[in-house]
Parts: C-alpha cells; structure tokens; sequence
C-alpha cells in the first residue's frame, strides 16, 4: 500500500507518499480500508520529530479514520468485513489501509457521510475524556474553551452546549468567533485584542470559569488559574505555549481548583476503549439527532499531506482538515 | 466566658486568654460547651495575621473541639442538650463555648475519651475530603504523605492502610519514622537524608505514588509532579515550603496526572456538612472497631495555648497537640 512516511523530521515537505508494507491485523484488530484521515496537532510535532508514536504504534502519522473494514483479526466479535466506520488511531491513519483495535471503532454516524466521519474520533474523544470524564463538567456551568475554531474547539462548543453548559470561547479575529457564535458560543473573546481573564470573569459576574479547556501549557497557565470559578478545573491537552510555567499555589488553594494534563494518544488500549465506549453512548446519539455535527475547513488529497500541516500551522483554519485517498 | 484572643497579631506571647462574650447559637447551630480543642497550623498563620477567619466565622482560633452540648439555635434536630459531640469548626475552638453548626457536629466514637476526640475532625475530614473524596486512593494504590509524623500525617497512614492501600512517608529522623511505622507505613523516607523521589520509586518498581498528600506546597511542587505514578493524584493542603513553584507541564501531560489544592475552612457549610457526613459513614465505624486512633503528642491547658504552638513551630511532636479548659 501508499502511506505518508517522515523519512527524515522536518517541515511539512518531510512528508513522503511512498510505498509500504501492508498492515496485517493482529489479535483483537480490524484491517480498516482508509476512505479519509484528518490532521491533528500532533501529527505536526510527529513529523518535526517530537512526538514518536508510541511502542507498537503505527510509524505513519493519523490518529484518526473513517473507511470500510475488510478484514477482522483473531478474537474480533461485533464487526463485520464491509462495515463502514471511523477510528481513534495511535498512529497510522495517513494511509490506504490501517490495522486498528476493535475497541477504538465506532459506527459511521447516522447522517454523516463516509469522508466527513474521519472529523469525528480525535476530537470527541479528546474533549469528551477531559470536559466530561475527568473535568466533569455540568448542566449549567461555564466551559471556557481556547481556540474555540480549532478542531478540538469546534466540538467542546457543541458537546459543552448540547449538555447545557454556558460556552466562552478564545479565538483570533472576528471571522472565527463567529463562527464560533454560530455553533453556540455564549462568550467570544479574541485573545489577540482582549483579556481572557477579565472577559471571562466580567461574563460570569466575577465567578470565572468552572472548566478551562486548555492547548497552550505555560503561557497560560497563570492567566487560567486566575480565570477559574470556585472548585474550578482547568484541563489542559496541549503544550503550544510552552512546557514550564510558574503556579500560583495560594490562588489554587484558595479556589480549592484542580489542574489536570492529558494525552490521548499514550492511553492504554483498555483506557482508550472505555472512552470510546462512552462516547459511542453519550455523543453518537446527539450526533445522530443533528445536534452536533463534524465541522470540516476542507479536504485534501492524501498525497498533498505538506498543504494540510501548512494549513495547520498558518492557523486559518475552522474545524478539521481532511485527508482523503 | 473565657476565650483565647489575638489582640495583636504576632508570635505565640500574642495569645492572650481573656473575658469575652458568649456566643449565641443561630439558626441550625448548636452551643457546645468545650472540654477540649486541638493546635492546627493554620492557628499558627492566624495568630501571625495571614489566615483570616472566613466572614462570619468566630474570630478566634481553634478550628475541632469536643464538649457537651449545652444548648440548641432554632431548626436543630438529631441532636439533644447533654450530647457528647466533637465538631468541625471555620473558628472559635480555642474557648469555653462555642457555636456549631448541626452539620460539623460527630458524636464522640466508641472508645474515645471525650478529650481525645478533639484530635479527631480536623484531621479525619481533611484526609477524608482530599485523599478519598477528591483523589479517590483505592485499595492497592501507593500514598505517600509528606510530614507521616503529623497531625493530618498520622491519620492518613491509618486511613490509607484501612482501605487497602500501601503507604509512603516522608518525616524528619528515626524516632518520628518509627512512629509512622507502627501506625502502619510500608516505606519510610527521611527527608533530611533521602530523596523522596528516588525512594518511591525505588519502593514501588519505579511506578511512583499513586496519590500524593503534601503539605509543603512550592518546594516539593516539581518533586511531587516527579515522584507521581501514570494517572497519578497530587492533592496539596498546605504551603509551609512557599506559594509560587515552577510546573512542568509535561510531565504532567506524559503521566496524564492531576494537581488540586484545597483548604477546608473555607468550604461552604454544604460542602462542610457533605464531608462530616461522609466521615460519620466510612471512618467513624472503623475508630469504634479500634482500628484507627485519635494520635496525641500532649495535652495543655487552653490558657497556655502560647505553649502548644511552640511545640508545633518546633515540630518535635507525633500526632495532635490537645488543648483542655
């Protein structure tokens, strides 16, 4: 088969579609026949040289698909040759074919074409791990959300509003939060004119923020701290502002707040599994009824995989950037 | 009635005994008529000036007592004048009488002497709300508590190890070591010759701790985050080594853990009332079978309360510093 390949880490011109072996599905996996993957910040620090996959991992970058299975693995019950599904991937999705555990697939949506389902896994498992499972946010609280346009933003938006939580988002320029506004945001705040600290804070009567969802690590965290309500939790997923930053204890301490850091990608098969699970039963329903929908910048082919990471990387973009076969 | 009184902030000469009036009790509160109260370091910031009451609190310190109830506010049920109770307290313990809220009111244990069930709220809801309620230490998992030899050390080492759990310590000489031992620590680390870092590791097959209840707060931040397992809990209660630490987030990410700081006075009555709740079901039946102890350094009188925080600025003592009337 074709995949993309980092013959050596560097700028997106790294990227290689070249010819490889072909995945063989192991003990409880599925050989997925790849209809469409979707770019992730990941994949960015991957080809850099960053972020290896981790042991056993597929080497190509892709942490999610959609496409047909055509052939099931020893042990495999519940899935059948010809299914169409999507899949939360540890690596490997930039690719004509893709071995995957069985626990990490889910149903096409009802309503959801084939192409846009690769939109799906990353993001609604990512915030429905952090927001839901372990910041657990609530009917009726505040979700702030940084970079409310991005993909990981675009869902967080429609999950935090579909359960009935109030949405304050971060994005830069007016184009984006209204965007943004249009799939429910309450609260827009663009971090390149305003102070997410006061908007938020101004926005919820001086309480703050009862969950923070967080990509940019350091050079937020004390802005976050002071932007948390009471009890708050400030959930962070990536690290695009830097690794080490100063924590104000005391200002933990006196909102008796939580700070916790995640990755998906590193999760053992049964972590990832129960997640997926979880998201097959809280958020496919709501995806079925409409309610939330895959939001998707544009679609590329797959052999253009360096005019996606530069897509990414320019930051224009809302919602997910598709690579299809 | 006779309270301990803080005319000017300052060192432990600033405790002054003196006539005060006596508290009514309010609404759902009760009076109590003090037999004993019991130092905890907060005392000791109070009395210096940095931990103010929280509004409407008692302006004196003590924050546990034990006594008789004397007399019942209005809406008070479940509970009768000539009670034995020990109670939570957002102030006021160190005095003759005080008013309770029903809500942080304990009948004194089976086969705890009245005095002796002074040493019991403040450091039973303490271990309670952040190692079980918060950071959910199950049976199997490792804690490592910092300070083993305190107050709120040695009730963690005999909860952790009621519930299954191995335990870690960290204290300052063989003798506090010891104590921690036969209380039930697996692993004892002397913090003025040991790394405690190494020392988990080395204790748990290079895992970490799996929660971590620290009370040192910056000076053993970076440590802490270093000395945690995968999916591991740090839940910091106090700031005796500073306010401001550095973080480092990915290590945090990589081991997808959680941070929280929490301060228990300043807990609405709600929250209060939920956790003396949660303490009368799951640790008040264990204290009656006998297998976790009030543990007393010494007990003073409350007019020499100046005393008693000396010997907790000092930090010679094992367990609670009891003060009687």
């Amino acid at each position: 088969m074709y995949a993309i390949t980092i013959p050596e880490p560097g700028g997106p011109e790294a990227l290689q579609w070249a010819e490889v072996p072909d995945p063989v599905p192991g003990d409880g996996e599925v050989l997925v026949e790849v209809a469409a993957s979707a770019v992730n910040r990941a994949d960015l620090l991957q080809r850099q040289g960053f972020y290896n996959p981790p042991p056993g991992a597929s080497p190509y970058p892709g942490l999610e698909c959609s496409g047909r299975i055509t052939a099931l693995g020893p042990g495999v019950s519940g899935w059948a040759v010809g299914d169409e599904v999507c899949a939360l991937l540890a690596g490997g999705g930039y690719a004509e074919q893709v071995a995957v555990p069985a626990g990490q697939l889910l149903p096409v949506p009802e309503g959801v074409d084939l192409v846009a389902a690769a939109a799906l896994p990353e993001v609604v498992c990512t915030v429905w791990s952090n927001v839901f499972m372990v910041a657990h946010l609530r009917p009726g609280e505040t979700l702030l959300v940084h970079g409310g346009a991005s993909g990981i933003g675009t869902m967080a938006v429609q999950l935090a509003k579909a359960i009935g939580a109030k949405v304050a988002v971060t994005a830069g320029g007016k184009e984006k939060l209204e965007r943004c506004a249009e799939l429910g945001a309450d609260i827009l705040i663009d971090y390149r004119e305003q102070d997410f600290v006061e908007e938020i804070k101004a926005a919820t009567d001086g309480a703050g923020a009862d969950v923070i969802l967080d990509i940019m690590g350091a050079k937020y965290l004390d802005r976050n701290v002071n932007a948390l309500a009471v009890n708050g939790r400030l959930a962070i997923i990536g690290l695009q502002g830097g690794v080490k930053g100063e924590l104000n204890l005391n200002t933990l301490l006196g909102k008796r707040a939580a700070i916790t850091a995640t990755s998906l990608r590193a999760r053992p098969l049964g972590e990832k599994a129960a997640i997926v699970a979880a998201v097959r039963e809280h958020v496919w329903p709501l995806i079925g009824a409409g309610r939330i929908k895959p939001v998707v910048d544009r679609t590329l082919p797959m052999s253009e995989a360096a005019a996606a990471h530069r897509v990414l990387e320019e930051s224009g973009h809302v919602g997910k950037v598709l690579l299809t076969r």
